[in-house]
């Protein structure tokens, strides 16, 4: 078993300004798959990176975004690992928070900042450091890999199952290295290996026929006040969604993922500090905090009706539309929940508040005992310097159910804190520390893996 | 008594094109109280046209928008009418719904389109149309004028109390010519004789510093579910405003009222067909119609939270705001109320949702049985060829209680059907028939108010 990294970590160390210019020149394409925006462009550009590392990369249509493929052969041709990515972001509303433009990356403080810099272009390329480096210093990668780079995993991934379908057999591996994953809040590896399911609907009304003059306040329906109610009728203060049926199905964690939720760190502390709070919602606190990921829930994303600009319009609001994620648990099916949404909303006199279903994954679990877990466990130790912790439900949603049903253990390396990064927010960046670090460990996990 | 309006009628009928163009002028200035758009430029420009016809007009400061004070002497000068109109409008979103732009007054099928058009630049070209006739064909005003054009009624009118208070001497009269009335659906001329009041509301919670990732939505507070849950604590399906105290001091209607309500014929189709109805709110019928407004409301006029544009994010809104407009009736105190509001949150667990008042004013009611009501409905039957109809309580809100409460009585000559022209809504617009019936009435109202 090789034990001397010492020359692949002094490559990534003397390398990190090419990276970080060819992860500026991705951060510069604004993918954001919410809107359609800059997809192909992105695609085309993840293809031609894998390509100048001599994978063979195809850019493929799905019925929505492109998809690249790409395979490399490596030394011990027996052995291939699969690499999942996404090249697409989140929207980066509310623009005023920024401190630099989202799509004008911009490297202060020791951190790239950028839509994207770290969910999942940063990820990325920390992965494609790696693969530089152990072709660098061994002259060829040492497994077959794999690389599959989608552009719609934060629109809930709807093409990817076709996908992952219709392409089985060049997908076929025996392990894979997801997104998501790093070091919590005092750099202690963090190895994921549940992430939750999700439905993602948009509810939306329509009263009239157009907006009134809120003096007929008395004798028109208003949109807003019929979605107020239909949003109060599924969550109370009490944070319990109250859609029958919602929670069949769901198991609490076993016995060996509370095992794992015990041993973790409370994050208590970073979590109230990175969003100003005095105490987390429900009060949690303890062992709670590290559990909750076992509650699945009811998120209002967003929300809109009537009048929103300066000062005061006295209107009737003819529309009003509610955007709602719900994060899911193993044993809950995203469009089964959706027709428990939708009897639901009929029951308690909502019939006319529509449902668009723009999202469903189901959630994907990994073995903690299964070896390559071990792997990263292990790896992660050695560059981390610090005992890795085994998160066995993450809070968010990647659609790795698509391989771990299929029997392939996913595991996820990843890059830095998730919470000090600001995925999904304004001001999004990436340590450099934190990518340097992400890329010496995929360089050993891959070099061990394909010993095993 | 003058008897013979012929002159007046034809000088009108003749000159329209003139009066549209003028305001065409006026409604090519966007003056959006609410964004403090254009208000200077809109003040000047009345008081321009009002010197033209030798009124002595000032643009005077108030502690907000500019207010047109203007006054002309008359043939009896012991006689005084006050003319109340405003120059600023609604903002006119939604943009996407107006078939020619909303500052870009266009003429066509008999009717002038442009924000403002009717409410209230068009009421006010219609009276200056009828100076201009009487001046035009008799060389003199028959009794002195007063105008009061005020640049904040879209946005509840919060500097005009103390502006009547300082200026009280120069606004002394013996009656006033408010804006708003007209005729209903069938031509009938409208009187309407009382203006609800109004507390209008901004409602804001913030739950978290930034927005999150709503895979730790079982973890931190999320600001639109806050706002739903405070705002579901209002006012349920029933209508009934659930705030303790609301309700104290709205009186029933009167018999006299009741008497008038019974009169009115019924406005259901018409309203229904506006909207787009199968059947009013609460399915309102007959005599349950025209009694709405003797009940108080509050409304929902616009709200906001977390994404809304295309697709979806998965993000936890950090804040969320909503417009609240209530409808009050003689009895209620916009500033009562708020402190109600204050209280009631509070008791129902919402200390963290915030109230910023926005606009405060009391109802207004005047005498059906004032003998300027009288002269206004039997000069209405005159032009209209039809039966007046008095309504005593109109579903809007105007700032008429600040002359009503000094023992003025305040009459409503205004212009064609309210619902039909689309006040408030994209595609506002005033038919030219109703311009020139409106000029024909204020024309002969002052002219038999001046010999009364």
């Amino acid at each position: 078993m090789r034990e001397d990294f010492a020359k692949i970590d002094g490559h990534i160390g003397q390398h990190l300004d090419g990276w970080l210019a060819e992860l500026a020149a991705l951060c510069r394409v604004p993918s954001v798959s919410a809107r359609h925006e800059g997809v192909g462009e992105c695609a085309h550009l993840v293809a031609d990176f894998l390509a100048s590392r001599g994978f063979e990369a195809e850019v493929l249509p799905s019925d929505g975004h492109p998809i690249v493929l790409a395979h490399a052969v490596g030394k011990n041709a027996g052995r291939t690992m699969l690499l999942y990515n996404h090249y697409d972001v989140q929207p980066p509303e509310p623009l005023e928070l920024w401190t630099t433009p989202p799509f004008q990356p911009d490297v202060r403080d020791g951190k790239i900042f950028a839509r994207g810099a770290k969910d999942d272009k940063g990820e990325l390329m920390a992965r494609l450091a790696a693969v530089d480096a152990l072709l660098a210093v061994d002259g060829c990668l040492p497994c077959n890999l794999t690389w599959l780079v989608e552009g719609e995993e934060e629109v809930g991934s709807p093409n990817l199952p076709a996908f992952v379908e219709r392409y089985a057999e060049r997908l076929r591996c025996d392990g894979a290295i997801w997104e998501e994953g790093g070091t919590d809040a005092e750099g202690r590896p963090q190895i994921t290996l549940g992430a939750r399911g999700m439905l993602y609907v948009e509810l939306g009304v329509r009263s009239l026929s157009r907006d009134g003059h809120s003096g007929n306040a008395n004798l028109i329906p208003n949109a807003a006040w019929r979605l107020v109610w239909a949003l109060a009728s599924l969550k109370g203060p009490d944070e319990r969604v109250r859609i029958p049926g919602f929670y069949d199905g769901v198991s609490p964690a076993s016995e060996r993922q509370r095992e794992l939720l015990g041993a973790l760190p409370s994050q208590e502390e970073a979590i109230k500090e990175s969003f100003g709070l005095d105490q987390l919602l429900l009060g949690r606190t303890g062992a709670d905090v590290a559990a909750a990921p076992f509650d699945p829930t009811c998120n209002i994303a967003g929300m809109s009706a009537g009048y929103q600009g300066e000062g005061s319009k006295t209107v009737i609001p003819a529309v009003a539309s509610a955007k709602l994620d719900f994060r899911l648990l193993p044993g809950q099916d995203p469009f089964e929940v959706a027709e428990e949404l939708r009897r639901h909303l009929d029951s308690e006199g909502f019939p006319d508040v529509g449902i668009k279903i723009l999202g469903g994954e189901r959630a994907g679990v990994v073995d903690p005992d299964d070896p390559l877990v071990g792997l990263v466990v292990e790896t992660a130790e050695e560059v981390y310097g610090k005992p890795a912790q085994l998160v066995p439900m993450s809070g968010g949603t990647t659609p790795k159910y698509l391989f771990t049903e299929r029997g392939v253990p996913v595991v996820a390396p990843g890059v830095g804190f998730g919470a000090s990064n600001l995925a999904h927010s304004p001001n999004e960046n990436m340590r450099i520390v934190d990518f340097q670090n992400a890329a010496r460990h995929v360089a050993r996990l891959l070099a061990r893996f394909a010993e095993a």
